[in-house]
């Protein structure tokens, strides 16, 4: 964690300044010295090495013996006469000394004698850096300044910043084709998921379906007898947001799935959706949760002309409230119990701010590792605002940035600005609600080109399959996102065998992210010109350049597209004189560039992107042992 | 004064919000209803008469009945059944009426009653606006929020953002040729200042000279019995800081001084400069308020290896510091007393920042119209920090940036950046410590260039004279910014008729500042972009487009240049397919312009600069009422 800070101060003293930082809990603060850099401008650097909240401070102040040592050095140059000096300077040295212990105290006090002795012994003393190391551990604090405010960190594990998702609905996986898929048929697909190289599990919410205003296919309003639901009307007389769906299978079931999902390092990731269907139990065993109309019915969800007669918004702002709030809590936290530590929420920006910031803050107390996706497609300010309040994630506009322009004007917001202090996106090319334009109309080569760009320009991604690796890509009316026959309302059936299944590039995809740590991070992210708007450029790094990525990505899923991109020599530490190589990870083939421009031409059908490792070149001629 | 905010709530409803202003003193806060922008930004203004401090503070909060009122609308025009929201809506206006007094209550009463009464006049009314006027006059407040801090803005008199200054000695105008000059003198010379436009006149220190180490001609250590020592050493037997030097006149003399200047529009700017010779009142009277040697002698200046031995720095910390602020807050108090509003401070960023702070808010609250300057030549933030103490204007790096790009660079960084919300710079492109090597070397064209380049960059800025409009541009040596036989340090004697002065030009430069109301403020500076190093181009204009002046310079001295520069058209109003006329201001001539891109070619020898203002054309064929 570096921490910056302008620090001056009137008149030309020298100062010191310190970085105190302490976790939550701890009573005592750390110190770190802070170092100069230019233009007043202070830099401190500490450790975080466990989650939670870490708080930090800043102290500053005048450094006298450093200022005395500064002048007196300069007199001592010039040959100028210093006798006062040496006295000025054996006072500092004293009452530092008052000051001090142990073998420190006596230090300081043989200095001081010395400053007071003969001249050259003094001179040389006043000069000693042993003393200046001793006058600065004993500086004197009096009028030490605090910065205003105690600032606060919150680390969260590596999987907030690094994560690959894949979203499945487990009713569409029955071995037996027509029954509705089980948890324990989920268990079957692990090695599917794990196989493309995901390491979170996420589906939608696993509880009882709502009977009343049930929607059919399609979402239509008038379901038919085996219309099975959305799994987001939550709640029937089975139960609500604790109670598993009886057709998924059991609590038991659920838990294997835990378990079993782990052997592959897949994390299983639960919906959280604070909203109840008419029949869910708390609409009978607490009405007074919820919104009444005038004619004390329960206030259904609108957003006119349009009602959603299947839910109940909860009314965060109840009288009993705090009763509600609680209620809440101990849902997230009885699938924390089971071993979920992963909570993908559904709209988040339609619940109080204040109820999230409690809610997070208390789960996190008992389950520092629990993590948080806000779905949160609301306006940006919005959307960064749930970010500050405790969500380790967020979704983004990714689905609906296409352009060069507006993906290089997004993503260099998102990651180069103060933003990405606080926001982590979550890149996602399609959802259940989401099929874009894009990739209604690009064919194959769009799924590829979203695929890359998520994978590449977010450390977090993830994809609705497996209609993503399918390239399914009918929408239910001309100018709708929505997929026809949506996975939704119905169960479907899906082959994952599919000549043309994108499974094994989506598998290299992630191979990818976790053989290079580049790519394990956003803010690195920085785009390089090329002289062609439909081909994007960009690249990640670590900070010491030993792992360095960059990526083309042909944006015209229609055409061959090729041009000279231009990559930033200085940056990435090559030398623009020297040859080095590219080796694009997806194909295994090498490339030698030389200088800052250098050719690129992708085929959308054959590969509509390439992903480069740049490795400066290892030997030439003058590596030789022989050579000269 | 205009204020915005990004002001949001969780969920989709309507949201109030007020800006909340009051004069320092005042007790009761005045309410403006803030206007949305867009994403989520807000906007409110209020108006600034009075110079002081104003507070400001904001609050917002959910307007329940105006999101009650949108779905209505809504559900009314898609034809819906609206009747539980009816009674809804009667509710809330209810709730409101109980709040509300006289006829406001009745009014609220009667819409209540018709909104649970027959459908058709129910609907009319809850949309009817006299309605919602009425509920956000009675909007509920209970859960309102307001923002964390109350803010300040401190307003000062137009002066403080728009001045001329002129620096002269005094002592340097006597009209016995080799006498010293008085102050009487300095009224005969008050014509010829205010000839040339200028309405602030700065004089160094008029205080008694110090004796002891007083330095001779060109700063020399030993100065004979003759020689006059610098104006900045300040104390003699004669007094300190509230005394008038014998040899300059009387306090009488001072005050007529004031009053002769100001039948001339000029303010009389005294200098602040917090230091002491060795025979200065209070070195005997307060010898506690100095630090102190070993050797128990006072500490004179020191920047090792160099000495001031005519200098004791008073110690703003010492133990008695409320004594000698008191003392020092009495000096600039007892200049206000006699007429004076104006201070140039010497060296502020040497003196303690917590003193300035108190020092000008005490005189402030006593003389709310005193302007302070600072002399603030030390780095960047030191210079700002100055400014948000208190300091009205500051001295700048004005005088070292000469390049096209230094200029660009460090006036869009004062002007465009958060430092144009505290910060306003004074231009000086020479000061009795200052002549530049561009001066030094660039002859009269320089001149020219540096005074139109500090007039027209700088709502304020000043000059040192008269050596400057008469061109004096000898160093003391190479390398050296001193001038050679400085009048820091002797009684010099100036031909204010010598050919080749720049009073007039300098009168046409001020006389233009005057009569354009663009160049009265800095905010509005742009630069356009010209294919001519040398030809810096750059306009300011008024918000109301009805004053646009733009600038172009010629920053080579010894060259005529030409270029082509580009006015961005739309930002100045001018439609780019029609003719516009540019009026010289300095020269009178009229130019046609047309388009974008238009020709400037600059004579440093004739007219180093150009002043145009800018006419949109005034008739053509199709204006005259015959034609078609």
């Amino acid at each position: 964690m570096t921490v910056e800070a302008d620090i001056f101060a009137d008149g030309h003293d020298a100062l010191l300044a310190v970085l105190l930082y302490r976790k939550d809990g701890a009573s005592n603060w750390t110190e770190i010295p802070m170092q100069p850099l230019v233009n007043d401008r202070w830099r401190g650097t500490f450790e975080v090495d466990e989650v939670g909240d870490y708080y930090y401070a800043l102290q500053a102040w005048v450094d006298r013996f450093e200022s005395w040592r500064r002048a007196f050095a300069k007199k001592v140059e010039a040959g100028q006469e210093a006798a006062l000096d040496l006295l000025a300077g054996a006072e500092l040295v004293e009452e530092a000394a008052k000051n001090a212990v142990g073998e420190d105290s006596k230090s300081l006090i043989r200095f001081a004698a010395t400053l007071r002795g003969d001249k050259p012994a003094a001179i040389r003393s006043g000069l000693d850096d042993a003393l200046a190391e001793l006058m600065e551990k004993y500086s004197d604090r009096r009028w030490a300044v605090n910065y205003g405010k105690e600032l606060r960190v919150n680390v969260e594990r590596a999987k907030a910043r690094f994560s690959a998702w894949y979203e499945l609905f487990p009713r569409s996986f029955a071995s037996t084709p027509g029954a509705h898929g089980t948890l324990r048929d989920c268990i079957d697909r692990l090695p599917y998921v794990a196989g493309m190289g995901f390491d979170v599990l996420y589906l939608p919410p696993i509880h009882p379906i709502g009977n009343s205003f049930r929607k059919g296919k399609n979402n239509t309003l008038a379901a038919s007898a085996d219309d099975v639901g959305s799994p987001w009307a939550i709640g029937a007389k089975e139960g609500g947001h604790k109670a598993i769906h009886p057709q998924l299978g059991s609590l038991a079931d659920f838990k294997r799935l835990i378990a079993e999902a782990k052997k592959f390092d897949i994390e299983i990731a639960l919906d959280i959706a604070f909203q109840c269907t008419p029949d869910h139990p708390y609409v009978t065993e607490h009405p007074e949760w919820f919104r009444k109309r005038p004619d004390g019915s329960i206030q259904y969800a609108e957003n006119p002309p349009k009602k959603y007669q299947d839910i109940y918004p909860l009314d965060f702002q109840c009288e009993n409230w705090q009763e509600l709030w609680n209620e809440l809590k101990s849902i997230i936290v009885f699938w924390c119990d089971q071993g979920v530590r992963i909570f993908r929420t559904d709209n988040p920006h339609t619940k109080a701010f204040p109820f999230w910031e409690w809610v997070i803050g208390e789960v996190k107390r008992d389950y520092p590792d629990a993590l948080f996706l806000a779905e949160a497609f609301t306006r940006p300010k919005v959307m960064y605002r749930l970010a500050k309040l405790g969500f380790s994630q967020s979704y983004t506009y990714f689905a609906w940035r296409n352009t060069k322009s507006e993906l290089t004007q997004y993503f260099t917001e998102l990651t180069q600005t103060e933003i990405s202090d606080f926001f982590r996106a979550n890149l996602w090319p399609n959802t259940p609600d989401i099929l874009t334009e894009y990739l209604q109309f690009g064919g194959r080569p769009a799924f590829m080109t979203r695929l890359v760009l998520a994978a590449m320009l977010g450390a977090s991604y993830g994809i609705y399959g497996p209609v993503f690796e399918l390239c399914e890509n009918v929408a239910r009316e001309p100018g709708s996102e929505e997929y026809l026959n949506s996975e939704k309302y119905e169960i479907k059936r899906w082959d994952l065998e599919k000549p043309g299944s994108l499974r094994e590039f989506i598998a290299r995809v992630n191979r990818i992210r976790r053989e290079n740590r580049a790519l394990q991070g956003d803010r690195s992210l920085r785009f390089y010109p090329v002289d062609n708007p439909e081909i994007l450029c960009f690249g990640k790094r670590t900070e010491d350049l030993s792992n360095i990525i960059v990526v083309a990505v042909n944006l015209d899923p229609h055409h061959t597209q090729s041009g000279w991109v231009e990559l930033p020599s200085e940056e990435l530490g090559l030398d623009p004189q020297q040859t080095f190589q590219v080796h694009d990870l997806l194909t295994d083939a090498r490339y030698l560039w030389h200088g800052k421009r250098n050719y690129v031409q992708l085929d959308p059908d054959s590969e509509p992107a390439q992903i480069f490792r740049v490795r400066p070149r290892i030997r030439r001629e003058q590596d030789f042992d022989y050579f000269m």
